[in-house]
């Protein structure tokens, strides 16, 4: 861990009102020195799937000991876990909902426990906000290496989140919309991996049936206002339209299925 | 105060122009070592009342010697006067034109000056833009120890801004909402003290006269879609549906009415 | 430069993806004790003036040694140019598509390399996203006191963007407006320099051919809800409206004519 150890947050609280950054009070009073990072406060309110795809697009950019908050989190309050998990090279905390799980995916966990010890929490413990009473307050301890087994009893297994795998279908691979980013570009569950069967030149991508683009290598391989899928920047296949807006003007949605087809 | 002073920011900035991030680099080439934290930009144009609200629902969950820097300044440019506040914990530099004064009510103030040494602002000033050539350097100049009484003269007082008081009505109480946050949920005036001397069962909550829901000790106390009052994380009496936006939903606004009676 | 060096980031990445926190686990990593601070991640999408604006407004505020990123690039993934610039105060990195220029106009340029070095990158450089895989990277370099010839071949000339001239009019001067703030105040590219030659009294601003308002000292010389023009804290005169929204009460728009005019 770094002198300055890291800390992120992924939450849906938005940035209008004084959560993110009471959160990051309650850290500063445990640890002073610690390096607060937002990845985002935009996730759509109460999306877990969101939050999920969001850390797991980004936590492995991050230095080796960087402690991830994760709070998606509708059923605070209720009787949900919350809990932290040490992998070979991170911590992750948050609800046991599902939301740290697509990070989780591709790590090694050394370690899941539940966060019951009230010593390292902000007590009282309010009803409706944990990150303040509870995540804050461990992500901190973490933060300054209070060993993971001290904030409560072991966990064999957390919640999973289903990852909607991809299908094969007749000359083809089926995935789905799992993500509209802010410049309208949609991506998909799609993986290099996932193509590699399908052979014999430019891909052909469809939406509703209809052929809407090849894919290509970048998003100048087609002239501007054209649509084209590329493989993005976390890995997986993407469709955009060159210096426009995907999502809007092709009405692509989170759940809608994509089918990618050699050519004829 | 700590090795890394930390300084807080609540604005009504906005995030699309580079004014927050300006005040920042006036900071650090004044403290280097100072850690700063957006508390949020996104106050409403020029609500006074809801700085106000955001600052004293946060300021205290920072380290001690955190300078707590609150900008919502619609008359700019005029007359008000520019202020510092020390209290036993914090500091406060802002606008005197009310933001403060919530924040202030919990705290014990031992000094306060106004901001007329121009030693300590970036010269010239300019007419629409006091954050960063007042507000900004007062407060790098607070984190790195410059006594308050540097600052210019001390006041005896400052502008109030009124706390919306509940009221007794016939069998219960009546607040106001005061803020509406990012998930929907209409945080009231009403505490806990406010409703201890209404008895017997869960208590009831009317809005424009009628009945919305009762008080309850979670979210989660009501299925999915239906309202609920909790005393939330502010230590405020708060409207909100589950899994759902109760501002949407049920029409609330700030300033709206709210009385809580007692069972029949 | 510092010891704790600082990053800026001026991009139109928005803040509800993982985009902007990502660029930072990149530059944590390679050097763990720089200081980021967000600009704005707010730049239309793909509007190129308005981040050469945003970061022309802004970069003198920081201290010297700072690094700073600004990422409009609707180009990524083709044939433009990456490119870092040393000035005698600053160092800037971006595409080469103009977004530096008008910070430029400012500085004494030092020296100024494409990236080519694939040494300082992060591999593979993806087709989408050059700001964690090339500019953040080397950004964290620059940080670090990496001799920015070390980065690639030098360059004789960047790419310029036109810097909108005013230009004289029959007893007065023209120019237009090249940003809307949060607030709704509408910035021009006329300075006090350009006003110089216009004498006698008020001068009185015209936009479509019809009189608005007259250039005052402070918003306040006006009373509430009245359009009046003050020299902004950019160093532009800009239209407002006291306690309003001049933006959408007077339907201004990035790239409307306006004249100054002396009195009759």
């Amino acid at each position: 861990m770094a002198n300055r150890p890291v800390i992120t947050f992924t939450t849906d609280f938005g940035t209008s009102d004084w959560f993110a950054g009471t959160m990051k009070g309650v850290v500063l009073r445990i640890n002073p020195s610690a390096t607060l990072v937002d990845i985002t406060h935009g996730i759509p309110a109460g999306n877990i799937r969101a939050g999920a795809f969001a850390l797991a697009a980004s936590y492995r950019f991050f230095p080796k000991g960087t402690v991830h908050v994760a709070l998606v989190d509708p059923g605070v309050g209720s009787q949900r876990r919350a809990i932290a998990v040490q992998t070979a090279d991170y911590f992750f905390v948050g609800p046991d909902n599902g939301v740290l799980s697509w990070a989780l995916r591709s790590e090694q966990v050394r370690a899941t426990h539940s966060l019951e010890n009230r010593a390292y929490v902000l007590l009282p413990i309010s009803r409706t906000f944990h990150g303040r009473d509870i995540f804050a307050p461990v992500a901190a301890h973490l933060s300054r290496r209070t060993p993971i087994r001290n904030l409560g009893p072991p966990m064999r297994q957390i919640e999973p989140l289903a990852w909607p795998g991809p299908e094969r279908v007749d000359g083809g691979v089926k995935g789905e919309i799992v993500h509209v980013d802010h410049f309208g570009n949609a991506l998909t569950n799609l993986t290099e991996r996932d193509l590699a069967g399908i052979t014999g030149g430019p891909l052909r991508v469809q939406i509703h049936g209809k052929a809407v683009c090849v894919i290509a290598g970048s998003y100048d391989s087609v002239s501007r206002g054209n649509p084209v899928a590329v493989l993005g920047s976390s890995g997986f296949l993407e469709v955009a339209i060159r210096d426009g807006n995907a999502a809007r003007r092709l009405r692509l949605r989170i759940g809608q299925p994509i089918v990618v087809k050699e050519p004829h």
